[in-house]
């Protein structure tokens, strides 16, 4: 972030007005700032757009341990992408709930094909990925 | 999920073909799982519509820690809600970039309050907050 | 850390060499430092000495998921104590082998049984407890 | 765990009792799980007195995080490992003191280099090295 550069952007009152107030309340520090992550935003999505770009991508689960044996069923999934697995973490949410998050590093395709099977395990009650980057393309 | 009721569902022929592709596509078992899915993610932003109720989230960073003391001012700030954050998982993914997977556990407005803060300060490149349950209201 | 007191020790010549050998290789910045670590460390074991007293816990576990139901029995075994747990990282290994450590906070006594439950769980390869500390008590 | 040996063990009765009493306190399900136990125990620090060997470790570290920079330096120095390091698991215990579980996978030498820096970074105030396996030479 070393040499920054300074353009003018145009733009409705209007929307000035509303996006004011929406960076004003996100705590953003300039305008600049909120900019800014709006492209770095653009940019990780499309990174994701390229099936073999190497990524990093965070599946949330939520579900219940004792149904359908679903520990062991998550667990055997998560093995057999152990190459491409990092870590998971469990969050005994109470004595029934639990949450995952498991974080995942790969290509595009590969990252989302783990999702998927994870997501639609019958039993799993939420499931979500967050497509992030290893940030080697977002400065 | 012990008394399985049964209803009847009509649908365009075309609408079906895409739904059915869709799921095959993403590894569900059956068109009744990809639907409980479908209506459970509801649910969940429905869980959201509401200030005070009990949610968890998780917030996914991507930034390069030496900038702008940027591990400091995190811990920093992640402490400040000790009490709403279950832990915060790490990946140092090369010699300067790092992701970081925050669990928070709180009421709607401040998890989305601590989500803000994080993601909006100067230096984070990629930040969102993905919105979960802990479990009790969804089935 | 804000006010040092500075007093003498006196040791054999050759305990002091020897100890000297040791701060080096293990990089500690002087005497003084490697020293207020070893205090440290006796005050956390004298913590645990306490059965009532507050105190933080790490479980490591090695073990292979699909032996004996071994996720599932964990699982359960966890649950039951959700509220002591802080949170679990799960390091898929390879295609057979778990790591897993367990974060616990809670009383000595507690700590110790859901440790001891765990480790003596029928098909963990090698589990341990490291005792350490919600670090009011040490400075 | 398929092909199970049987073999005799002849020991002192004062000792026999004192190892059951143990064995009971600590919820084992037999002696044999419990002499097994013992056994991989001893196999495990076996694999850490050879300094080429594989194996993973998990480092615990309680400190203050606002002291001395310390995100900052234990950030900088985990970068350093990031190709050994797979990952932190971080508890905000309070408002000061910090948890934090960094789950190193790599040669012997490389695993006990890493923890010792760590631990011997001032203003760390309890740090300790459990020492673990990839579970591969351990039945």
């Amino acid at each position: 972030m070393a040499d920054l550069e300074r353009f003018g952007v145009s733009m409705e009152a209007d929307l000035l007005i509303r996006f004011d107030g929406l960076i004003g309340k996100r705590g953003y520090a300039s305008r600049s700032e909120a900019i800014r992550d709006l492209i770095r935003r653009e940019l990780v999505k499309e990174e994701w757009s390229e099936p073999d770009r190497e990524v990093m991508g965070t599946i949330t689960l939520v579900y219940e341990h004792h149904e359908h044996d679903l520990s062991e069923m998550l667990a055997e999934l998560q093995h057999r992408h152990h190459d491409a697995i990092v870590c998971t973490t469990h969050v005994h949410i109470d004595a029934h709930n639990c949450l995952e998050v498991v974080i995942v590093r790969g290509r595009v395709s590969r990252v989302k094909t783990i999702a998927e099977q994870l997501i639609s395990t019958r039993g799993v009650k939420h499931g979500e990925l967050m497509a992030t980057t290893t940030g080697a393309a977002v400065t």
